[in-house]
């Protein structure tokens, strides 16, 4: 279940079909991190006034995504109030397959999917007051869950997460409750072209917006060196490009090597250890 | 799935254990008006800055009225944004034996549980600047759910639906849906001692609230005639009192013998015929 709030979620005249977008795919991101498979979701629309035309393209968004991952819309609410959107999505997973946080250990690689920090380029660029070229705006306005993905990672994975609030911050929460530490290769993070070419030359700031960026949406997780065939074949059975870009390692805290320690991140589960410049 | 927000459905200020009781309680009269078994819930805060006060507050009493009906807290959401708490509450039916509001025919009986008219009546109250008694505040701010009821009528309502808008609005909504109509007699609908006592000798007042007033989180439901002892015996089982209020008949609006139309009602589904006098 996610919220997202007008001027803190999305900013004030945000394009309504892709808060519906959003709004849908961050819930179905959660689902794809715990490698279920979505089946329904309820939504609770909260509106200033009556506005046939907003809710009109708001739902368009949404019901693209949702026929795209075969979602029902079962049931919500429309009230008044400051604009919100509350979603409920539920999904399936066998008995025991759920992946979960806690199950990273030692000597476990760490991956992503795709790649990381586009959506955060996009904002950066659109506070400058510059454009966003298409590859980046599209990361911001309508992420794609990694539904395929978080399902095929079922008994593979030893732990996983979605890339919501930035790297650092989400794979600091799968090593705290893994009680383990991480360190991760600055340049193995996976960057797209479109990001490289707009951040080029600024390497910290590109190395910034890949660990603490948030909206990508794309899964973070850890597997056994051992299992390093059968996470591929997902990546590829998902149609998903997988980066290795790190190791599970005893103790508490993420360290980076090649990169400096991102400034201003400012999330308060940003979990740093030393870095190696 | 309902949603609360501040400064339309609780006033700035509230007391937050309030607040967090009703927001479930409104969710699970929901479930209580289709028959269903709460189970689970998930719950969405949106708040202006972290507040833990207010947070144990609002838990003390969401969890107070979780635990008597033995729903489980399984996931959720907190953010920043305007004051705010979303709730989707789940349950359990048996197939098919769901209440709804299309199964209303002809000759059944309307009843209502418990008073009616209580907890507007004290929004009224307090909106003069005067005192509400107790048993009319405890209805406004923490409404019990008539989960017991609405298991119990599954198999003998032909139609029910929870009081949160209004009886003539919410009953409107089960006319529409049967495509049927309703005679009400306004003698017949059950006030507490503390309302009539609280509005003495202003019987369209105490009409109006009755009829019009909402957040009762009563049941209004119809059954056949031959259901009767049974309607009685479920209501019993219950521990709540029930009142015959009415006929539903064929056509469409609903009428009150007894009463003068309550004006500035307002609501968007607010169907009436003709009054008597």
């Amino acid at each position: 279940m996610d919220t997202l709030n007008e001027g803190v979620h999305f900013p004030r005249g945000a394009d309504a079909a892709a808060v519906g977008w959003k709004a849908l795919a961050v819930n179905l991101s959660d689902l794809a991190a715990m490698g279920a498979e979505p089946a329904w979701c309820t939504l609770s629309l909260s509106l200033p006034e009556a506005d046939p035309a907003w809710i009109d393209a708001f739902l368009d968004g949404f019901t693209a995504l949702a026929e795209e991952h075969g979602v029902a819309l079962v049931g919500g609410d429309t009230t008044r109030g400051p604009l919100a959107v509350s979603i409920a999505a539920h999904g399936f997973v066998p008995p025991g397959a759920a992946l979960r946080r806690d199950g990273a250990r030692p000597g476990d690689e760490v991956w992503a999917s795709g790649t990381l920090g586009d959506a955060a380029g996009a904002l950066r660029l659109l506070q400058r007051g510059e454009a966003a070229p298409e590859p980046l705006a599209v990361r911001l306005h309508r992420p794609r869950p990694r539904v395929g993905l978080g399902t095929g990672l079922r008994g593979i994975a030893s732990a996983c997460i979605d890339v919501s609030d930035g790297l650092l911050a989400d794979l600091g929460h799968v090593c705290a409750a893994s009680g383990v530490a991480a360190v991760l290769e600055a340049a193995a993070l996976p960057a797209s072209d479109a990001l490289r070419n707009a951040f080029m030359g600024d390497v910290d700031t590109l190395h910034g917006l890949q660990l603490s960026g948030g909206d990508d949406y794309e899964l973070c997780f850890t597997a056994p060196v051992a299992a390093r065939d059968r996470v591929e074949r997902a990546g590829r059975d998902a149609g998903v490009v997988l980066a290795r870009i790190g190791m599970v390692a005893e103790g508490a805290g993420i360290s980076v090597r090649g990169a400096r320690t991102p400034a201003g991140t400012g999330y308060q589960h940003f979990v740093t250890g030393p870095a190696a410049s």
